[in-house]
C-alpha cells in the first residue's frame, strides 16, 4: 500500500480573467496527476471571494471563509478585483477596495509572512530593457508580507475641510523582521547551491562569495524602522559568513532594477518597498503575463500558503479567451515546488510544468493566441 | 539706467564629485552673463554643508546656515554624502545620514514643497528601454516635498531585543496635498500650451484632452492618506475640466514607468512615492548623469529654491575629473528657467545652456570624456 499524500487544494478563480486562467491550471494539474501515479492532488473550487458573490450576498465571501480555507493544504487563486459595469476610474478604485480585501485577509489570516517573486526571464518572454545582459537577470525578491506599511493604522481628522490631517502608521516588529531576513539568507544559500550544481555559479562582493542578500530600506529619511531593519540585518548576516551583504535605499534600488538588475541575487524588503520591487521584478521577468507569486508561512507548513499570479483581473479582456495563462501555470509550478519539499512526485511535476510552459513560450513568444489554445499546447507537452 | 535684477545665488558644491561638476556650472553662468548684458548673476560659494566641514567643525554646516542662505535668491547644490576613508557599506550609510541631513533641512527650512524632475530623454543619452517609443517619453514627475512619509516621526521600543517594535508615522495635511495637486494641474496646462505652440500636441483619455494628471497612491492598502489624496484630487480636478485625470497605485505606476512610460504626462505623488518615481524617471531620462531636479516653494518666490542634480556624490570617482557635468548643467538651466519667469535674459540663458548641453550630448553621447573637457565644449558653444 502506498503512503502517498493527497494534496488538498482550494481553488479560488475570483474575478475577471481569473476563472479562464485557473481553468488551464486545474487541467494541467489533472494531466500531471494522470501521468504520474505517485502524484495525488484534489482540487475544490469555490465561487468566492469574488465580485459576483459580493453582488449576490453583499460580501465578497461567506463569513467563515477563512475557516473553510484552513482545512486545505494550499490555496490557488486566479485574480481578484472587478470594476463592475463601468470603466470609470473612481468606480474601479472603489470596487477594487471591496473585492481585493480578501487578498490581504488571507495573507494575514494564515500569517503568510513571506511573499516571493522570482525573476529570471524565460526565453521568448518580452524583454523591456535594451541591454542584452537583461537575459542574465536571476534574482529573487522577498517581501515582508505581514505588517509594516500595510497594517493600515492611522486616521483622518477634520475630513473634507481645509484643516484635514491624515496619519498613516507603519508598524515593524523584531519577530517579523528577523524571520523575513533570515529566510532571505536561507534562500540565498539554496540558490547558490542550485547554481553550483547547474554550473551557473556567480560571485558577489570583493570576497567573491557565492550568493548575496541586498537589504532595501529608506533609512536616510525613515530612521526608526530603517535603523531597526539595518541592525537586525547585521545580526542575522553574522550567521551567514558565506553570503555577501549589500544595502540599497529604495529609490536607488528601483533605479538599479532598471539600469543593471543582473547585479542582484536575493533582495529583501518591507511590505510596501517589496510590493514596488516585486512589481518591477515582474516587468523584468517579461511582464505580468509570465510572473508567478507566492504567499507562504515559511515557518509553519500547516498554515495554507496562497499562490497567485502577479497580474490582476484584467476586466477589459475578461471572458474573451484572450488572457495568457502562463503566469497562472508558472504560479501552479510554484505551488508544486512548495509541495515538492515533502513530495518528490510534486517536485517532478513542478519541473515538468515549468519546462512545458518555457518551451511553449520559447516557440510562440509574442504571438496572440487564445487562452485555451495555450493551455492545450502546454498540457499536450506534459 | 538699467533696472536689471542681479540674481544672488548661493553655490554649495558639497561632497565627492559635487565641486567638480559645480565648477562647470559656475563657469557656464559666467559665460552666459558675459554674452548677455542684461543677465546679472552673482555667485557666492560656501564650503558647507559638506563632509569636510563636518570633519573640521563637528557639524555639516554652521548653526546659522539656514539664516545665511535665506539672504539669497536661489541655492545651487552639487551633491552631498561622503563615505569617508572606508568603503564599508555600514560606514557609508552612517556618514550618509550625517552629511545628507542638510538636504532635508534646506527643503523644510524654506518650505520647498515642490520637487520637480522632468523626464524627456535627450538624443545621445543612454536608453535603458528596448522599445523605440521610449524616445517619445515626455513627462513631469511632481513630488510632494514637505511632509508625508518623511516627517520621520515614530520611535523604537525595546531596542535590540526580540520584543523590539518600531513605528514610523506619516503625516499628510490638506494644505500640502491641495497645493501640490493644484500645482500639478497648473503645470499640465503649461505643458499643453507649450506642446501646442511647438506642434507637439498630445491627446489623453476618451475625451482627447490636451494634457493629463496622474495621481499615484497606494489607497488599496493605505486607506487614510490614500482616501484623502483621492478626494482632494477629485475636488481640484473639477477646476480643470480641460485636463484629463488618471489614478495609479504606486506598484502599478512603477511597472508602467518601465513598460510604457510614454503614456504619462504629469504625475503627482507623495514624498516617498515621488522619491521612487522621480528616480525611475531619472533612469528613463538616460540616467543620473543627465537628470536635473528642483526643490521650490511654488507659492512664495521670496523663499530661495534649491536646484540639485538627481545624482549623488559618487565618492568612487570623486576628484578624478571623470564625472559628467551634464546633470549639473541641466540643473543650472532649471534654475535659469525659474529666474526666467521674471527675467527674460535668464529665460534666454536657460534656453542657450540647454541647447548647448543637448548638442554636446547628441555629438558625443556615450564617449568617456573628462569633466572639464565637457565643460569646455558646452561653454565654447554658448
Ligand atoms: C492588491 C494589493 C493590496 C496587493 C498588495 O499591495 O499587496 C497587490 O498589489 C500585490 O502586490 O499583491
Ligand atoms: C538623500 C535623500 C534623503 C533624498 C530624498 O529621499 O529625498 C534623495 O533620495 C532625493 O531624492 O533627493
Amino acid at each position: 500500500m502506498s503512503t502517498q499524500k493527497t494534496w488538498r487544494v482550494a481553488v479560488l478563480p475570483g474575478d475577471g480573467i481569473g476563472p479562464e486562467v485557473v481553468a488551464q491550471a486545474t487541467r494541467a494539474l489533472e494531466a500531471l496527476a494522470a501521468r504520474d501515479d505517485e502524484l495525488a492532488i484534489e482540487c475544490t473550487t469555490f465561487e468566492w471571494p469574488s465580485h459576483a458573490w459580493h453582488e449576490r450576498h453583499g460580501e465578497s465571501a461567506p463569513a467563515d471563509y477563512l475557516d473553510q480555507l484552513a482545512a486545505f493544504d494550499a490555496i490557488l487563486l486566479g485574480a481578484l478585483g472587478d470594476p463592475g459595469p463601468t470603466s470609470d476610474p473612481d468606480r474601479y478604485l472603489l470596487s477594487d477596495a471591496v473585492s481585493l480585501a480578501p487578498l490581504l485577509e488571507i495573507r494575514k489570516g494564515f500569517d503568510q509572512w513571506c511573499c516571493e517573486r522570482p525573476c529570471r526571464p524565460l526565453p521568448g518572454a518580452n524583454q523591456y530593457l535594451a541591454d542584452p545582459r537583461a537575459a542574465d537577470i536571476d534574482m529573487l525578491v522577498i517581501r515582508e508580507n505581514s505588517e509594516g506599511e500595510y497594517v493600515n493604522q492611522g486616521g483622518r481628522l477634520a475630513v473634507g475641510t481645509p484643516h484635514e490631517i491624515a496619519t498613516q502608521v507603519a508598524l515593524f516588529t523584531h519577530r517579523a523582521t528577523e524571520r523575513i531576513i533570515r529566510h532571505a539568507f536561507e534562500q540565498a544559500r539554496v540558490r547558490a547551491h542550485h547554481r553550483a550544481s547547474d554550473g551557473r555559479a556567480r560571485e558577489f562582493g570583493r570576497e567573491a562569495r557565492a550568493s548575496q542578500v541586498c537589504l532595501v530600506t529608506k533609512r536616510n529619511a525613515q530612521r526608526y524602522w530603517g535603523d531597526m531593519y539595518t541592525e537586525i540585518f547585521a545580526r542575522v548576516a553574522a550567521d551567514y559568513p558565506d553570503v555577501d551583504t549589500h544595502h540599497e535605499l529604495v529609490d536607488a534600488a528601483c533605479m538599479k532594477f532598471v539600469s543593471h538588475p543582473w547585479m542582484f541575487d536575493v533582495v529583501v524588503a518591507s511590505n510596501l518597498h517589496g510590493d514596488i520591487l516585486t512589481d518591477l521584478a515582474a516587468v523584468l521577468n517579461g511582464g505580468m503575463g509570465v510572473s508567478p507569486s507566492s504567499n507562504i508561512n515559511a515557518s509553519d507548513r500547516s498554515r495554507p500558503p496562497m499562490f497567485e499570479p502577479t497580474h490582476g483581473s484584467a476586466p477589459d479582456i475578461a471572458g474573451r479567451n484572450l488572457a495568457g495563462p502562463a503566469a497562472m501555470l508558472l504560479t501552479t509550478a510554484m505551488m508544486l515546488d512548495w509541495m515538492g519539499v515533502e513530495d518528490p512526485a510534486a517536485a517532478r511535476a513542478a519541473e515538468r510544468l515549468r519546462t512545458a510552459v518555457s518551451a511553449d513560450l520559447a516557440a510562440h513568444g509574442g504571438e496572440a493566441r487564445a487562452t485555451d489554445a495555450i493551455g492545450d499546447a502546454v498540457i499536450g507537452a506534459l
